[in-house]
C-alpha cells in the first residue's frame, strides 16, 4: 500500500493506492470520524462491477448508507442531475455529518464532488476512483465542475476530498479507450514534469500493459506525488504553478472541442496535444527560442517511441485510425479554438511546452502563426 | 465613511459604509486591479432606482459592463435563475478576470453570489447591498445561497466578496416592512453580542425611526464590526461561534417556516424569535438554570421597551397585527419544525440564549418542553 499526502493546511488529505483497497472503504471512510451517514454516488457500470462490495465495507463499519446511481458518461454531469442529486439529499436527511462518496471515473468524481461542494454549503467528500484517469488525475487537486449543454466544466468550485481511496486492481476492467486515456495522463507528468517517472514507464512497458496492479501502484503513486506538490503550491490555480499540469491540454482541448466532446477521450486529446505541445517547442527552438534549444529530434524520437510502445496515439492520424474515419477538422479551426478557451487571457495562444526531459514552462507569447505550422 | 476590515488572510477585504457610496462603485472596482468586465446583477425594483447611477460610476472609470436584472422576490433564488445566469456569463465571455457586482437585497446578493463562487470555479464578487438587512448581515461572512423548492439555502458556498459599499441612503426606499426586519438583525447584535450597541440604539430612537443616514452609518458599520470579529474567528462555522449570531433565528426559522416562507420577512422572524429566546433563557434561570439567572423582568423589559420604541414586533400577536389575521400555527408544531432545522444535530434542541446584555451562550441542550412552554 502507498501513501500519498496532499498538504493543503486544514484541508490536507491523503491518497492510499493499493490493489484491493475496495474492501478498505468503510475503514478509511469511518476513519474521518462523526459520520452520521456516507451516501455514496455512483453510474450503474460501476455500481455493478464494485457497488455491493464497497457497500458491504461500509455497512460493515456501522455506518448508515445511501446509494446513488447515475446513468454513466458525460450527460450526467448535468444541473438536471446535480439538481436531482440536491433534492434526494434533502429527502435523505443528509445533515453537516453526513459524508459524499464517489464511486467511478471522473464524471462521477466531478458530479459528486460538485453537489458535495454546494449542498449545505459544503459536506465532506470522499473519492473512491476507478479509472486510471480518475486515480492520476482528478484525485488530487479538489476540481469539481458540471457541465452546460455548450461548455465543459463551466460550473464548479474548488473543493478538496476528506481522503482519497485509489484501487489498482479495478483498471483491468477498463476499455483499451479508458486505459489509453488514463495512460494519456501518466505520461504527461513524465514528459513535462519527472524524467524519474518518465524512465519509470520506460522500464515497465510490459508490465503497465499487462496492467500490472503492482506496477500501477508505484506509477499512480509517482502521479499523485508529483501532482500534490503542484497543487500544494498553487491551490487555487492563482499563481500559474498549477498552469504546468497542462502540457498537451491547449492542443488536447481544441482536439476535443473541435471533434466533439466525447468523440475522443480526454487523455487522447492529451496525448495527440502533447506531441503537438513537443513539436511547437522544437520549432520554436529551432528558430532561435533558446528556451526550446534542447528540444531536438532526439528528445521527440524518445517521446514517441514511449508512446507507440504502450500503444497510444501519436497523431491526428491515429486518432483518426482508432475512432473511424481521420477526424475531420482544420488546422484553422484548431487554433480559433485555442483562442476562446477559457484558460486564454485577454485572447493571446498560451501553452505549456518542454524545455527538457520533465520540465515544462509557460509559453504565453506563441505566435498563432507557429501552432498553425505545426498542426500542418 | 466608514471603513470596517474583514480579516480572512488571502480572504480579506473591506466594508464600505457611506451616505452617497452608491457614486464609488466604479472607483472602488477598479482599485480591485486586473478586471476584464463587470457583470452587474440587480433586480428590477433596484434596477430601476439606482441601476443607471451605479453603471455610470462604473463605466465613467473606464470599466467594460454588462447588467443582467432579475426579477424581485425569493423566487429568484433558484436553480432555474441561477442557470440562466451562468449561461448569460458564457454568453458574455466572462473569464477569470471578470467580476459580479451584486447591486440588492439578500436575494440578489446571496443568487449572485452563488453564481460567482461556482462559475469557472469562482469569480470574484463584489457587493452593493441596498436593505439594511443586507448591509449589516449578508455583506459580511461571504455565505452565498440558493433554494431548493422545499428548502431555503441548502444549495450554496461559502465565498467571500472581494469588497462591499454599502449606501446608508438607499434604507430611506425601503419599505417600511423592509426596514423594520434589518432592524430585527441590528438589534440581534445589540441584545446577545454587545451592550454598547444596544445603548447607542436606545440613544438613537428618533434618528433611528427617521433613517437618518449619518446615525445609520455608524450603527451598519458597528454591526458589520461586531459580525466581521466573529466570522474571522470561524470563517465556516466550524467552531461554534459563528453559531452565535443566530440568536432569535431557531424560533425564527421555525416561525418562517410555519407560516411560509415569505408570509413575514426574515427579520420579523427573527425579532419575535428573540424575544421567545429571551422568555426561555428567564424560564430557564428561574428554573434554576445559573446561567441564565441574570434574565429577570427587569432586563426583558428593557429589551422590550427597546422594540416597542423603535416599533418593532414583540410577539405573533404583533406579527398578526401587521400581516393580517393572527398567523395560525400552533407551539407543538413550531417545536417540531425547530427539531428539523438543519443547524440541528442527531435532533437536539439548539438555541441561542442571552446570558447578560451583550452576551449569550449556545444551549445544546433544552428540553422540548420548555420551548412549548414559552411558546404558549
Amino acid at each position: 500500500m502507498q501513501v500519498i499526502p496532499v498538504n493543503l493546511q486544514e484541508r490536507s488529505y491523503e491518497i492510499e493506492i493499493s490493489p484491493g483497497a475496495l474492501d478498505r472503504a468503510g475503514v478509511a471512510l469511518a476513519s474521518l470520524g462523526d459520520v452520521s451517514r456516507v451516501v455514496l454516488v455512483s453510474d450503474d457500470v460501476v455500481d455493478n462491477l464494485y457497488g455491493v462490495r464497497v457497500a458491504e465495507s461500509i455497512v460493515d463499519r456501522g455506518l448508515d448508507l445511501d446509494v446513488i446511481v447515475v446513468e454513466h458518461g458525460e450527460e450526467s454531469k448535468s444541473i438536471e442531475v446535480a439538481y436531482s442529486l440536491w433534492e434526494q439529499l434533502l429527502e435523505l436527511g443528509a445533515d453537516r455529518k453526513s459524508v459524499i462518496a464517489a464511486l467511478g471515473g471522473g464524471v462521477v468524481g466531478d458530479l459528486a464532488g460538485f453537489v458535495a461542494a454546494t449542498y449545505a454549503r459544503g459536506l465532506r467528500y470522499f473519492q473512491i476512483p476507478t479509472t486510471l484517469l480518475a486515480q492520476v488525475d482528478s484525485s488530487v487537486g479538489g476540481k469539481t465542475a458540471i457541465d452546460l449543454p455548450k461548455c465543459k466544466n463551466i460550473v464548479g468550485a474548488f473543493h478538496q476530498p476528506s481522503g482519497v481511496l485509489a484501487d489498482t486492481t479495478t483498471l483491468q476492467d477498463l476499455s483499451a479507450k479508458d486505459y489509453v486515456s488514463g495512460l494519456g495522463e501518466v505520461v504527461k507528468y513524465g514528459v513535462s514534469l519527472d524524467s524519474e517517472l518518465f524512465d519509470m514507464l520506460e522500464r515497465n512497458v510490459d508490465a503497465i500493459t499487462s496492467r500490472d496492479a503492482q506496477t500501477l501502484e508505484k506509477i499512480v503513486a509517482k502521479c499523485c506525488s508529483i501532482k500534490s506538490e503542484i497543487v500544494a503550491a498553487d491551490e487555487r490555480e492563482t499563481s500559474g504553478r498549477r498552469a504546468l499540469l497542462n502540457y498537451g491540454h491547449t492542443f488536447g482541448h481544441s482536439l476535443e472541442a473541435a471533434l466533439g466532446y466525447g468523440a475522443i477521450p480526454h487523455g487522447h486529446g492529451v496525448l495527440v496535444g502533447s506531441i503537438l505541445a513537443a513539436r511547437l517547442a522544437q520549432r520554436l527552438g529551432a528558430s532561435g527560442d533558446a528556451r526550446f534549444s534542447a528540444i531536438d529530434d532526439a528528445w521527440l524520437d524518445r517521446q514517441l517511441a514511449l508512446y507507440r510502445n504502450l500503444g497510444l496515439p501519436t497523431s491526428l492520424h491515429d486518432l483518426g485510425r482508432d475512432y473511424g474515419d481521420a477526424p475531420e477538422t482544420t488546422p484553422q479551426r484548431l487554433v480559433e479554438l485555442m483562442a476562446s478557451d477559457k484558460k486564454t487571457e485577454f485572447g493571446k495562444l498560451n501553452f505549456i511546452l518542454p524545455v527538457a526531459l520533465g520540465e515544462c514552462v509557460y509559453a504565453k507569447d506563441v505566435a498563432a502563426d507557429d501552432a498553425l505550422a505545426v498542426l500542418r
